[in-house]
């Protein structure tokens, strides 16, 4: 419930606006915080399609392949409103044999609303066990880490 | 994704059993993450109501004091399919001025499925700022943490 | 928004009790409406593991059966606050060959809260195409419908 | 379950286009029916903020009027997988006094996926009571149903 200067994020880094929702709002009209968890999703889907070219429906679809979160630690700086807006930025922080750790930083332009590191593994929807990234996935990530530069290591 | 032996969980710990629905999952047949984050959410609401005793509906819409997430880390060691149970306990690890810790250990009885542990303060719904544990929550909550014991630290 | 006295219901008809949580509220402290068609889908589902013995998920994985929804048709008479109860019952109206179709009556008791007809077919999952209602499913809603007699029509 | 070739929709009608996500979809890989609720609230939503320029955050919480539902009926014609693209199209059909009565229509340009009819009352926040359409509003949708006619009837 503090929230802080924002930190500064590379220039290409993928961004989405979003306008809170009466659909995301809770009793006490900000966003209801199970709504941010679905929010960070779809980023994800919306990165992978849109930023780096991968459709997020054929790798489930066609490739067999899925994206389960196995960690997430997020910190809620400061409330947002029904009617307000939240940038999402999504920063690749690591890229492993077979997950991706990344961060999503909630912000208006200045504050840090949210922020939050998730690590999301690549597995097979057969064999529900992580599979390793796809080389064509892998070179999609790592040309991103290398756009958003000096901001992201990598593995 | 990798499942552990269960810790020892303290008797008195309050837990719920969830059966998986089909409302609850992916296109995996898993459930999706935002709606465990919820199931969190429920979970917190439903310990506060019948385990300590405390009227959430009333503390929101009459003594105007909501309970708002400002920290949460997850772990999702293993996906719960549609039609499986998962029980949910609720451990209070640290007690604040004017927020609680606590710790959610989803499992089966022998693994340990999940485990989070959260930061949730106590905030007036009109000033949207972190008031005092009032005392007959604080009251109530450290009885709890004391029928949980040793599990559990006072601050 | 005018509630009505709730009609007269069989005494073996399904019904289950529902709290309202802060998880299915909206801005105005009261059920959101998509929250009552997952509160609808539930009961459903509840209905035939419950009531009726069908394993919903068992149906899913292993039968590979689905059941979309074709209609609904839905009147909400009175909001549900964050805190009230909600008795939801189920009757069977109509009995096609491959599909059901059923009111679900959301009370207190005494006055109804809400109404809504529905029509659900049975699917084939594979195919995503409607398939006849296996007997041991029609004998099982049959004998429902005669128990909740004469409030059912059978086909 | 069967799709009909779409009707002719007026070329002035509000339209959104949206992805179907994996938030949205279920078990079967199509979407969970009350996530269509929810995307025809944000419709609504949308198309009292960017169509007719009504800022629904500032009616809810600067006005205290709200929009509830109050009947809705609803067919769904052919399932929509993840991926896939849905066309929502809304339509006033009546202006009543304290009601809005409207048609959406999901299609992808050729056949009709859904069509769902719908009653919404303004209603007073503090009462929960309906109130009278206030004039601006009422200016605002007369002025759509007439950029649509002939297929709205005014009342």
């Amino acid at each position: 419930m503090r929230p802080k200067k924002l930190r500064k994020l590379p220039e290409q880094a993928y961004t989405i606006r979003r306008q809170i929702r009466f659909s995301h709002s809770d009793p006490a009209g900000i966003v209801f915080f199970a709504e941010f968890f679905r929010m960070f999703n779809d980023l994800f889907e919306d990165w992978l399609e849109n930023c780096l070219g991968i459709n997020f429906a054929r790798q489930f679809q066609v490739e067999e392949r899925m994206f389960p979160l196995v960690h997430v630690n997020a910190d809620f700086k400061e409330a947002r409103k029904m009617g307000q807006k939240l940038d999402l930025t999504l920063l690749v922080t690591k890229l492993g044999k077979s997950s991706i750790a990344y961060d999503i930083i909630g912000h208006d332009g200045y504050l840090e609303i949210l922020s939050a590191s998730f690590v999301t593994c690549v597995a097979s929807k057969r064999t529900m066990k992580s599979i390793e990234i796809p080389d064509e996935i892998r070179a999609q990530i790592e040309e991103y880490m290398e756009r958003c530069a000096p901001n992201a290591k990598r593995s």
